[in-house]
């Protein structure tokens, strides 16, 4: 083929593709969620990325409809996932007999949004959901039990300093019904979510352009303001004494929430009530969660989630109420690895490279065998290269140790085995070398 | 909603969705093939699953461009990838100068195809990959490498009696050079490939019918019926005196694979030379790979593979010569399930279900803590159900043990252990519950 003939190879924007290293470290960071998840006796799931359109876009509308890549393929409308959410509520609906209630599912999965593609945002993006589905009723314990579980895995990721936290939609919606502010509690939501950027001279600027009354204004105002531990804040909302039964049940949810939470292993530095997240407008319907990486906040929620009363009534009368939470992988892998802030294990796959310092590879093949046997991951350096390009291709690959074979390795049954990162060099025979591998 | 309003939640046909255990399954199988990759030090990647068409599509034509799952967004004509050594093409023409060489890469993703869905067959699937990439050039010895990795993989996956067939293409493209029959050896290959089924005079007969002369029938008649050990193969085949090059260099080459493939460490049992089989006719160059359980032939080849000499020449000049191997795992999955033949490590993600036997389940959740902090998937049983409901619920997703708490063993500072297996319960306390539930 001549070169006038050639395509240019590239990927579409908006789709990540990570060279080795930082896939290896993606990698890492997916396998410590998935363990985290599994740590918890979630069950897996994996959906197709295709389904009927008629089926994905039984309840979307509006933005996400815009988004959705659509096609026909013969005679069928297809749509490509947009979120894990819509295909386990499908999953759910359609095997409601055969599965076990309450029902457990992780699954982590890429999804599809043709967003205009901008610095941090993907057209093509890992979701790293958990959902706990009951069957008719599901107990508040449940809700409790999400914020370890975010713990957990924010901890295995290697983050300390986090914060989740929680609220309770039906605080938020009882709060504006007594205030009969129903119709706009979208808006006030939404001016009230930029409080910690612009201050509160600004959020009451901007309620009293929305016509807000006065009277209103000052109870939103304090509703707000409400500071304290997790207990003040509690005491602060029943002294509020808002005389609506959404907001009540919603103030005991949130009370038996932050009880049991403790309970579950989370330390008080790491959860807290903020009455100001609402996450979303008709999804949740109970406690709601976002949390934070307190040095690094600028990015925004590092996983998010809630309580919904009914996962799939678009697809059935059963009522099907839930609790889960999201990550968005890829988005967050990016935003960390900006920041320098990945923390990996094993920087490579290959714990050793075996080089052959003579013509004759067979000594070289038969220690890789055993060093592989002995579940150290072993890659065997076969092209004819100079020793110097060799070290090249193992420090290029972060592989952390070589192993030398020559004839005199091979006459006195020993490697020579360097360290890359501190240059030590030592003689080895192969049970030693194990040993100092595997550590 | 009400119920006439309801879409009905199905998945699309020819798209595999896997009820919990099932896919517990087939996550091990999954996870196994991607260790045995690692052990040998290759390199994960994670191409977008959609490409642009211009790209994608630069080599491909024919029965594979119908299958194409390609639609336009926008302005934009994209397609899903049908395999993963197209966007694998892409990566290494795009990333050439940034990638270490030889680049030793693995890829398990999900590729689509729509074809006509029928038992067994699936459009959407997923092909678990291998590919060594040389820069210019490439040791064969990376050829003889490739059946040590299906033969770690495959005992892996718990398989002890299957053989890796391997044959070179320039041996048959220099057989049917020497006889002039290079227009007909399409037809010839597809003819021979049915030799096991149909048997030797079928196949005879079919020649004539193509038109192949009395002398050429003889000669491959004879090429395919060489039988023996490998050693005994190959003598044959330098018995049939060939004087022509490309069949010389392919005679040279597999000596050299089938010499070097028991220093890999592959036991003979494992491996043989095997004249009939091709992969396909354009793609591979040398070195090819077939892989049968053989127990199970009728389900075909398991892994197959083989050398490439150009890995992207429709999006560089580079010479970019190649080999792997490719597991369907989807189907092999499918097909295994059916014949009851996937070994599990673990029927399920939860090591144990820890359930209160009173109201309150603070000791439960405490237990729970500890025994997670110990590398145990532990799961807490919510739900205000009857005893008998929580036992059937870990039945149904085949958790090994309960742990039972109730008020006796909080003051007593045990637990109730039952192994649902073997019907044992013991007292135990957590610290000797570890040691039972790690074992």
């Amino acid at each position: 083929m001549s070169a006038q003939n050639k395509v240019i190879p590239r990927t579409l924007s908006g789709f990540m593709e990570l060279l080795p290293t930082e896939q290896v470290m993606f990698n890492q960071m997916k396998e410590k969620i998935e363990k985290s998840y599994k740590r918890f006796g979630f069950l897996p799931l994996d959906t197709p990325v295709l389904e009927l359109s008629e089926v994905l876009l039984a309840k979307a509308g509006g933005e996400t409809e815009k988004q959705i890549y659509r096609f026909t393929k013969g005679e069928t409308d297809l749509s490509m996932r947009f979120d894990l959410t819509v295909p386990l509520a499908k999953y759910v609906a359609q095997n409601y007999g055969t599965l076990s209630f309450p029902f457990r599912r992780y699954q982590i999965g890429k999804v599809y949004r043709g967003e205009r593609p901008q610095k941090g945002r993907f057209r093509e993006f890992y979701q790293a959901d958990i959902d706990i589905i009951g069957d008719g009723e599901l107990s508040i314990l449940n809700d409790a039990e999400i914020p370890s579980i975010i713990y957990t895995t924010f901890k295995e990721l290697g983050f300390e300093n986090f914060t989740i936290h929680i609220n309770n939609r039906k605080i938020l919606n009882g709060f504006f019904e007594s205030l009969q502010l129903v119709d706009e509690s979208t808006d006030i939501l939404r001016i009230i979510d930029k409080l910690e950027k612009v201050g509160i001279d600004n959020v009451k600027t901007e309620l009293i352009e929305l016509g807000i009354v006065e009277t209103a204004i000052l109870k939103i105002l304090s509703f707000i303001s409400i500071t304290g531990n997790n207990e003040e804040k509690i005491m602060a909302l029943e002294k509020l004494d808002i005389n609506n039964s959404t907001f009540k049940t919603g103030l005991l949810e949130l009370k038996e929430v932050a009880k049991n939470i403790k309970l579950f292993g989370v330390p008080e530095n790491n959860f807290t009530i903020d009455l100001t997240i609402a996450r979303g407008l008709d999804y949740y319907t109970g406690t709601v969660y976002e949390t934070f990486l307190n040095d690094y906040k600028q990015i925004g929620s590092v996983c998010s989630g809630g309580r919904y009363d009914n996962l799939a009534d678009y697809y059935t009368d059963k009522p099907l109420p839930g609790v889960g939470i999201s990550i968005g992988l890829t988005r967050l892998f990016y935003q960390l690895n900006e920041l320098n802030l990945i923390k990996v294990d094993k920087q490579s796959i290959s714990d050793v490279l075996v080089v052959s310092m003579s013509d004759d590879i067979s000594d070289c093949l038969s220690v890789a065998n055993v060093l592989r046997n002995n579940g150290i991951n072993t890659e065997v350096y076969m092209s004819n290269k100079k020793l110097k390009n060799k070290f090249k291709y193992a420090e290029k690959l972060k592989i952390p140790y070589i192993a030398m074979i020559g004839e005199d390795e091979v006459k006195n049954g020993t490697i020579s085995l360097k360290n890359l990162l501190t240059g030590e060099q030592q003689s080895v025979n192969v049970s030693e070398a194990i040993k100092i591998l595997k550590m």
